[in-house]
């Protein structure tokens, strides 16, 4: 199953992708999460500490790995086609951390460089090509807002989660970035509530979605901002947002299996 | 003067933006406010309907406006050489409200179709050559993260006001930040904190932070979270924000005269 998380900036996309990281992986699945944004900090929210997290070579840099493997002329594509399986791509490009893997796109190395779009194109083709067994859960934590829409960077996944907070804004940024998914082919779209402080937040939420695609919550709970403050994930301080994270992969399963995408994900196998 | 907002997604740049841009304007300055994120919202942050801010052509339309007044040879640094104030601008590219003017970058119009690179070299090229009188302001709200700094689409500003809240992640982009904007010559690197909810918040931020780089504090209020649930400007609601955004543009100011900005300022009159 491949999952990507999007939605406006600071509404606890990486919060979220961490904690589904570290959920399947507890429940038994081989998860691979790839850290999709410039402004990089999936590690922090799946428990990887700063020193392990510096420590992998971002996706930016299979270049080398993608001449070596394929000759000079040939690109990604070839790369990803001849290598498909996540066992093929060498250590040094994820860590691990309590079952989950952990791989980085890159990032801005020097202001004036130019933008990250080589570094979408690259997570794209791999997306595109990873040949995942039944049991494996790919999470995409995407950058904020929505030009990764104009780059299709998560064209190939089987759902989309968007995340919204109890706001019009990241309302109108999760109805902007519905839009633009259909336009790549992202039938799947589906809705988390974050950062729920009270029962009208959640009316509030749910009044502006629809029924069917909304997934569930995550409470805006000290354990999340305590997580921030120390720079460890949400996880493993626990809580209540361990059973909100159950109720999120049960109703994404039953919302999978109804839309026939999982029966279609065996298939890879 | 020539302000920029940058800062990790969801920290409340836009709603800064919204409050200097009131502000200045309420204080009798010319305000020019850009919408630089293709996720764009300044526009309710100042209290711009949906239905006046979707009246704006954005920036990324000049192109027929540089064809026309500079020969289809051209390219856009030649329309804002020719065409260096905000008056030469058609008013068909801004709406005012209470004294701010409002211009917006441009967005992702579909999925798959690409970046938004020619969008932010389109409003680099506007903000260089763009003259200001002394009194003016231009206030450029970025997009969230760090992707635009390797687009150096605020090179010529006169200070770069990075927010954060109280939180790891938010501290670690505001450095990744600083250290991208010396890069492509930003000077001036200043901090405001967001979202405090408490005085062990604002203990935590500026123990980050050094003391001289540190203009002042939004509070979380009950007002900001209505504002956004409601979709209008926290302006409007008012409450102690409004004495909060005082005092950062009292240091602000401050600030900018001992590094001799202002001064320079004077000189494009």
């Amino acid at each position: 199953m491949k999952l990507a998380i999007a939605g406006k900036g600071g509404v606890g996309k990486t919060t979220l992708a961490g904690l589904l990281a570290r959920s399947y992986a507890e429940s038994g699945n081989r998860v691979l999460a790839i850290d999709a944004d410039p402004d990089a900090n999936l590690a922090s929210s799946i428990g990887i500490s700063p020193q392990q997290a510096a420590s992998i070579l971002p996706i930016s840099k299979m270049k080398e790995l993608a001449k070596e493997r394929t000759g000079a002329s040939e690109g990604y594509g070839s790369l990803f086609i001849l290598n498909p399986k996540v066992d093929d791509l060498p250590e040094r490009f994820f860590v691990n951390h309590k079952g989950v893997s952990l791989l980085v796109m890159g990032t801005v190395d020097q202001g004036g460089s130019g933008c990250v779009c080589p570094e979408h194109t690259l997570v794209r083709t791999l997306m595109k090509h990873l040949l995942l067994d039944r049991d494996d859960v790919l999470i995409l934590d995407m950058e904020a807002g929505i030009e990764h829409l104009g780059r299709a960077t998560a064209e190939s996944v089987d759902a989309l989660i968007v995340v919204v907070e109890a706001g019009q804004r990241s309302l109108q940024t999760a109805a902007q970035i519905e839009k633009l998914a259909a336009d790549i082919g992202i039938r799947n779209v589906v809705y988390v509530a974050s950062k729920m402080q009270s029962e009208s937040d959640l009316e509030f939420v749910k009044k502006a979605l629809p029924t069917k695609k909304f997934m569930g919550k995550i409470s805006m709970s000290e354990s999340i901002r305590e997580a921030d403050r120390l720079g460890v994930s949400a996880y493993d301080i626990g809580g209540e947002i361990l059973a909100e994270i159950d109720v999120i992969k049960k109703n994404l399963e039953g919302f999978l299996r109804e839309q026939g995408s999982v029966t279609q994900e065996a298939q890879h196998v």
